[in-house]
């Protein structure tokens, strides 16, 4: 006897399910073939990158990609450790749709001699890309559907670095799905 | 033999507990009562919305309620899968929110002549509106608590629509739990 | 015959891998040893704070860390109830940083004469609340590493009050993993 996973495919086609639960039938076969709960996490070190936003999508995928392949359906949480840069998902194409939010981002933010910050003991730049990096977030969660990351066809994962000078930047990856 | 999964109640009664374990007793019944862990995985189609922001709880709902109520506890992710809307978590009941937050991006993410993008060829909504993609962001994680999402009373799920012209949006709805 | 849980540990040590699957081998040793797959769901009252971004990662640990130790690899899901507040994850050790981005979120969302919101019944503090509420986001969800939240040395997770008038604020916590 063997616990099993049983991929059911309801009537309305959309949804694709998975229910992990036992099974009377004794069958390898289905064992093998049927995908399990699982989980997988990893530190991912980006190299430095001089302020601004950067596509990072396929430094991600590289680091993943084989794991990310064996889920079916699950989540994909990237995590940045840092309080000065940020991750966002957005378009992937065009590079001046990346120099304009960092354009915007230094115009909302005012930084120098103008700006009204307490904090300026780590660099003018320093309290700036703090905002900066609460207004973005520094976590995302994508779908995985069949083995990849479920974006839409222009997005794209961006990692924006707030502070002048380039830092290498960790983001902790947790795959988890069936 | 059975696997089962058991529900933990705790001395604090606050948590709602559950581990999917083995057992070594013989139980039918039990196994068919507690939950198993499952996934779901759904591409829901917005219609196309004006401009602006818009509560879309129901229209989720309307999609995902029946699955979603087989689920004691878990997670719901909605992934919007464009690059100039957004999705976030706000007021339900005055619309007069949902046009003052439309006013608000509006202002402080300039358009047209004053506005200093590169990227103009989608026209002058465009890269304001991956801005304020960003801004507000592409995904939410809701709790599941009894088969129903556990947001506050006044909570509501929005799609922000900020481009000029109106848009079928797909979301990636990605449902976790026991 | 014992269902188990297996962690695998790669070629590649940076990745910390488990599946969660049947074996055919008999060992109650080893069943008891490997972490099964787990939910646990609570939601946490925080005390009425005063208008501003707040520290409160001791006050969360509190009341999840027992619970957390229990987790090997997974996610932790904190989902604020409110629309008028916010959570995000910003410099753990300045409090100087804090008050600068209450300046900041007030000196992008005007209040009182100036503004220009229709939303006024409930104070002039409150469709800016919305609107600070929606920028930073009521979610985050942060990663599990043997038994500990998985953040950056600097980075804590901060509760900001965007009202004037303090209100204890519920926080649903979701515990997932192995």
């Amino acid at each position: 006897m063997l616990m099993q996973s049983s991929v059911i495919f309801s009537s309305k086609p959309a949804w694709v399910k998975a229910v992990h639960r036992t099974s009377s039938t004794d069958s390898n076969s289905m064992a093998a073939t049927v995908p399990a709960p699982k989980w997988a996490q990893k530190t991912v070190t980006l190299p430095p990158l001089r302020r601004g936003c950067h596509l990072v999508t396929s430094q991600i995928l590289k680091e993943i990609r084989p794991d990310l392949s064996e889920f079916k359906c699950g989540l994909a949480h990237l995590f940045l450790q840092h309080t000065s840069a940020s991750l966002t998902i957005n378009e992937n194409y065009d590079s001046d749709v990346r120099d304009d939010t960092e354009t915007f981002l230094n115009k909302i933010v005012p930084e120098g001699r103008s700006a009204p910050w307490k904090h300026t003991l780590e660099g003018p730049d320093d309290m700036p890309a703090h905002i900066k990096s609460s207004m973005f977030g520094c976590a995302l969660t994508i779908p995985i559907t069949d083995g990849r990351l479920n974006m839409g066809t222009w997005q794209g994962i961006w990692l924006c670095e707030h502070r002048d000078a380039p830092t290498a930047r960790r983001v902790v990856v947790t795959l988890n799905g069936i």
